[in-house]
């Protein structure tokens, strides 16, 4: 059994590596990180649920090859973790470059993720628009 | 051990508890439906992250006395169930009357509920705008 700390970091690297992919705008490493069980499902800000890894996929490349950068800063993280199901609460701070235009917006996602093979892979996430309060 | 229809059947049921009570827009149903544990956490629709049991409860308080007429259709239900955690994801179709303003609207929803004592407690409540597609 690992430790509660050792899964803490692995769980928080698993987190900080999607974000990782997510700003690489590389596909490859978007498809690593993603569990290759059922189910997945995927919210992006603004779009409806995505179920299924095809159509996730589809969505990352779609983003990717509209966007030239995209900078995270990840802050507030909340975690709760069980033997093989972990949850992580966090506010997105991003810079993008999207179609020539520059823009600061933060994001809240609930991320969820599966422990596989020892592995933790991301089986949801769900980002909404955070507003300036 | 509950058979996986049991199971299945106790998360659905406590996820339309969930949305029984938020309707009923009465707040020890409410209280009841939600978790005595930590951590808890709750994302209203264009809100920040609520943590803690005290400031989501203040919260459904504060929404209740400016809404006189909240009901809630739940579609596209997805379940992912283990042990003792389960995830619901679900689109709220509401109309709701706040402050004599009736409106009509979608809410994408991630519910974690988690199992103590043989009942299931929401402990996260994620939701955003769905906007017509």
């Amino acid at each position: 059994m690992p430790s509660k700390e050792s899964e803490f970091q692995a769980v928080e690297n698993a987190n900080l590596s999607f974000y990782q992919a997510f700003g690489s705008l590389d596909l490859p490493r978007m498809e690593a990180i993603w569990s290759h069980e059922n189910p997945v499902h995927c919210v992006h800000p603004g779009w409806g649920l995505l179920t299924g890894r095809q159509n996730i996929m589809d969505s990352w490349a779609r983003i990717f090859e509209n966007t030239s950068l995209m900078h995270f800063r990840i802050t507030d993280s909340q975690f709760e973790i069980t033997d093989n199901r972990a949850m992580v609460i966090c506010i997105e701070n991003i810079t993008s470059v999207v179609d020539t235009n520059v823009s600061e917006f933060r994001v809240l996602a609930t991320n969820m993720f599966r422990k596989e093979t020892n592995s933790w892979q991301i089986m949801h996430h769900h980002g909404s628009p955070l507003y300036p309060s």
